[in-house]
């Protein structure tokens, strides 16, 4: 589906680098694997997992080729893990405040902590438990995949991936060398990559697609093409749309005029999608309401911009949540 | 569990009147049953359950005593019926025009058009087909019923009735006599009767009610109780009526600040309900949301006080009526 073919990496294209991969999921077990694959040093810190994938070890399908790690490095506690330059968390963050507990004491000046995770502050909290002067990093993932099973991942499509420096009040990280190494990594693996100077606004971007999509889908049980294809609901997805695109102004990261319509465009061209909210609730799993909704509209209500769909969005979210 | 038995009916409180009843469902056949058990002269005007009502009777199971009508009299076109004084239009609104174009005719200088139906401009449509003179009324139920089965009706809980007088400028049409005919008919036979002078205003309030959790409970499969025992949905239920309140207002018809918490306090109070609204969903049937939502979110809009959160449970309604 690809130019390029991520089985014989276009890789090498980097010098190898040691990395540690927090959760052997959907994410990170499909980026964690393919920079192994690329011949970076990467260890994976699992929890369950850990038993199939030191015996099994960990297989990706991919319309790009199917490859396999026989024998990745797997460890269950942080302090099994060697030194490593980057910490990708990519655990959900239903649970972000103890991940930090467990992940901040990792980081160092020489170790960055990537949150390679949805929504806002969740650099904020791998930062407050990072000793001063730890690179802290976010990650967004344009990724459709599934953990299958343990140690078995599809990849469906998509996997680009966004990257930049956090800073305390939000400003403009710019293009670090950390930011700089984990995308050239990335894209040496086979990975589209894109680093931005400004993690805020580009986390506000990516709100502007997930609140929208990742709640109706679970409150109407809609795949996004159903929502699209329906005037109310498709209305409805632009008026929600608009009022992120306010808040995230509010909140001092403007967003230009054009770009609703490009993400209702895209949206319109892409294959039928269950958003990663939807799958959670369908498996039973917790959503991540704080991060996604929570913490932004927070944000947005603070700067006296409420976004006043997205609040009565997420009051249905925790309703259903809770049940 | 009232202090009277409507088996042994109060009534005969008032001279026997001649009534037609369309509709023969929860509302149509408890009403009418109790009208022509207490006396009055009641034909009902019944599609697909006529047969079953012409041979076996209709049957009203009700915690203030069970009782029938062996022999109702029962037609299946306007034509058929006789003269009355009185028209209850009890049929669901999600075909108002066609009701009204059906049932208009009927009405004269002496025959009232009411329409017991839910929301907002279901009396203008009966108007709009009516002779010129012909008294309309709107009369709101809070009842709880069930038609079990053609012919037979469950009445559960409560049944009070509010009984006012159109205006074509939805100005209060005062207590006119068909108003006090009508609630004192109803009185008599058992059924608890307000009338009021301001029908608009008392359209309003019970919007008040309808339009949080009617729409609620079909959006996130909830009864009352549920949607009142989270602290997300009772926040959005009272966000809901703060918008129906200000809608009202704009629409000149003001509510009195205290009755938002009145409504909260009486639905803490209630048995769990089902709201109509999700038995039709559940049933297949179509929601009635152009009068319970339609009609009014365009009167607030066009009055400058858009009730956003209606809007988007609207769409989500049109969105799962549609599916």
């Amino acid at each position: 589906m690809t130019d390029h073919d991520p089985g014989n990496p276009v890789g090498a294209a980097t010098t190898p680098r040691r990395y540690a991969v927090v959760g052997t999921g959907a994410v990170g077990g499909y980026y964690g694997a393919r920079l192994a694959h690329a011949g970076h040093e990467v260890h994976f810190l699992a929890r369950s997992d850990a038993e199939v994938l030191r015996r099994d070890g960990l297989r990706v399908e991919s319309p790009d080729g199917d490859f396999s790690l026989p024998t990745p490095s797997v460890c269950t506690s942080p302090d099994e893990l060697p030194p490593v330059d980057c910490v990708l968390v990519t655990v959900k963050t239903t649970a972000q405040e103890e991940a930090a507990a467990m992940v901040g004491p990792l980081g160092s000046p020489t170790t960055a902590l990537v949150a390679m995770q949805n929504g806002l502050g969740v650099e904020a909290a791998l930062a407050a438990r990072a000793p001063a002067g730890t690179p802290v990093l976010g990650a967004m993932c344009f990724l459709c995949s599934n953990r299958v099973a343990p140690g078995h991942i599809r990849h469906v499509d998509y996997g680009r991936v966004t990257v930049g420096a956090w800073t305390p009040d939000e400003s403009p990280g710019g293009i670090t060398p950390e930011v700089v190494a984990l995308a050239a990594d990335l894209e040496g693996a086979g990975v589209p990559s894109v680093p931005i100077a400004d993690l805020a606004e580009g986390r506000w971007r990516k709100l502007v697609w997930n609140i929208p999509y990742n709640g109706l889908s679970v409150v109407l049980d809609a795949a996004t093409n159903e929502l699209m294809g329906a005037a109310p609901t498709r209305m409805l997805v632009r008026g929600l749309m608009e009022e992120v695109v306010a808040g995230a102004a509010a909140c001092g990261h403007p967003i230009d005029d054009g770009f609703v319509e490009v993400m209702l465009d895209t949206t319109d061209r892409m294959a039928p999608y269950a958003t990663s909210m939807k799958l959670d609730h369908d498996h039973g799993r917790p959503m991540e309401l704080d991060t996604i909704y929570g913490a932004p509209l927070a944000a947005a209500r603070a700067a006296g911009a409420p976004m006043v769909r997205a609040e009565m969005l997420l009051a249905q979210l925790r309703f259903l949540d809770a049940r």
